[in-house]
């Protein structure tokens, strides 16, 4: 270990678990350490006593659960803002560590510090890249010219209502919110709810698996149509299932027709 | 007129007209002149005479129809690509005014030039800012963190699949490539196809207008989840249709049910 190196510190921070990790260059942690979350007094008391460890820090980087304020103007930036993740609502995550290190705070959401992790690795240097996580629920991040986007507070990708498929027209769908929305349908909890099991319990030549493919390839589609995405990374447990990617590889292929213009192969993967 | 201020030359390069102009402020133009958008050589001719006159230039921008090279890296920047405009594929227009008069050319599609003029009127400065455009097409432009977003050429929102409404599932759709996305059913011609007339002159109580008005809400609320977008603009001719800008926001609201988490209020408008 190089004692004059800078030493940055990383924290995702997840729903079930936070993981730690310090390093000189972030391709190659030099140490990861995971805690449990609980609640967010014990969560962040552990998680600054592993990284205080390794101090001095230079700087600290946090990929969060949301919602999140990311907004550098709000007097709120750096806060969990309102979920239903019982006591987590307001917590000042990033001032909590600034308070704590007394370094610079980078704080964004998981799924966009995942696009960041995967532009960063990716040496085309796609202007625009897009990651998407299918798990408990379906969420993603946008680096568009090396920068995540913000917006009006982050990407929700989950939250679009994909075209139903004609055989699947009944089910309504899990989202509290939108009911049928993709995160309603592909999430998941959506899949054990519309088909009874895991979609990776399900035989390969389930209906499921087309029609859940369906449905991700459509925010593909969308991806490619509204912001010309170059590369779009899939991950998350659903994308463990096998042959899941090369379903929504096919059906988003089938969903352009080739069409849209000058664009170089897209890679989903 | 300050001599001594730098000059910018501007060409609007259309399907039907090329209007051009000069300013030493973008707010002010101090003249404009409109030509009709016939051959390559006889157009790009008499655009460059007309700027030519009040040359020297400090720079030119160039706002174009599609489907354009815009990446710089490309040897074939600065062109149009393959496009059914008889004699306009492969069309070097970025090319032929540089060499004309020497100085540095911006490029960029009508759609984007739109939404980057709407940024640089919007004194609260987005993160994120999406115009659309609603005529002979359905198209797009985007503005993130200041910067157009090109990515695999440039966004085409026009073909996203919307949601068939209910009561309109038998219509095919007009777009070649895709059928019944976007603009296949929400362009002028898709809606003359459909209704038989032109939106404007169907009564305010025609079916047509909560039709055209949910498939357009449906690329907005695609462009909150995806985007995070916090201004959406619309233009173009179908557009101009009285109350439906204002059917597209309640629609949008009603699709969202005001969940997206921290957005501040989007204008479309």
């Amino acid at each position: 270990m190089s004692g004059a190196a800078p030493l940055f510190g990383g924290i995702e921070a997840g729903g079930t678990k936070f993981v730690l990790t310090v390093s000189h260059d972030h391709a190659q942690p030099l140490a990861t350490h995971t805690i449990a979350t609980t609640s967010p007094e014990a969560t962040l008391a552990a998680a600054a006593d592993w990284l205080g460890r390794h101090a001095p820090l230079s700087a600290l980087g946090i990929a969060t659960f949301g919602p999140a304020d990311l907004d550098l103007r709000s007097p709120t930036w750096g806060r969990i803002t309102a979920t239903p993740k019982p006591g987590w609502s307001d917590c000042d995550m990033a001032g909590y560590f600034a308070a704590q290190f007394g370094v610079p705070i980078g704080f964004d959401t998981d799924v966009n510090a995942a696009a960041l992790a995967e532009y960063a690795a990716d040496d085309s240097r796609p202007d625009v890249l897009a990651y998407i996580t299918v798990g408990t629920g379906v969420g993603g991040g946008l680096v568009v010219n090396g920068k995540t986007v913000h917006g009006a507070a982050h990407p929700e990708m989950g939250h679009i209502y994909p075209r139903r498929a004609t055989d699947d027209q009944q089910f309504p769908g899990i989202c509290p919110f939108h009911g049928d929305c993709l995160e309603g349908l592909a999430s998941g909890p959506a899949i054990a709810a519309r088909w009874g099991a895991e979609l990776s319990a399900l035989a390969a030549d389930h209906a499921a698996h087309e029609s859940v493919a369906g449905y991700l390839a459509q925010l593909c589609h969308s991806l490619a149509a509204i912001n010309a995405a170059q590369v779009i990374v899939l991950g998350g447990g659903v994308m463990q299932t096998p042959g899941l990617l090369q379903r929504i590889v096919q059906q988003a292929e089938r969903l352009d027709g080739a069409y849209l213009p000058g664009r170089r192969p897209q890679s989903i993967g």
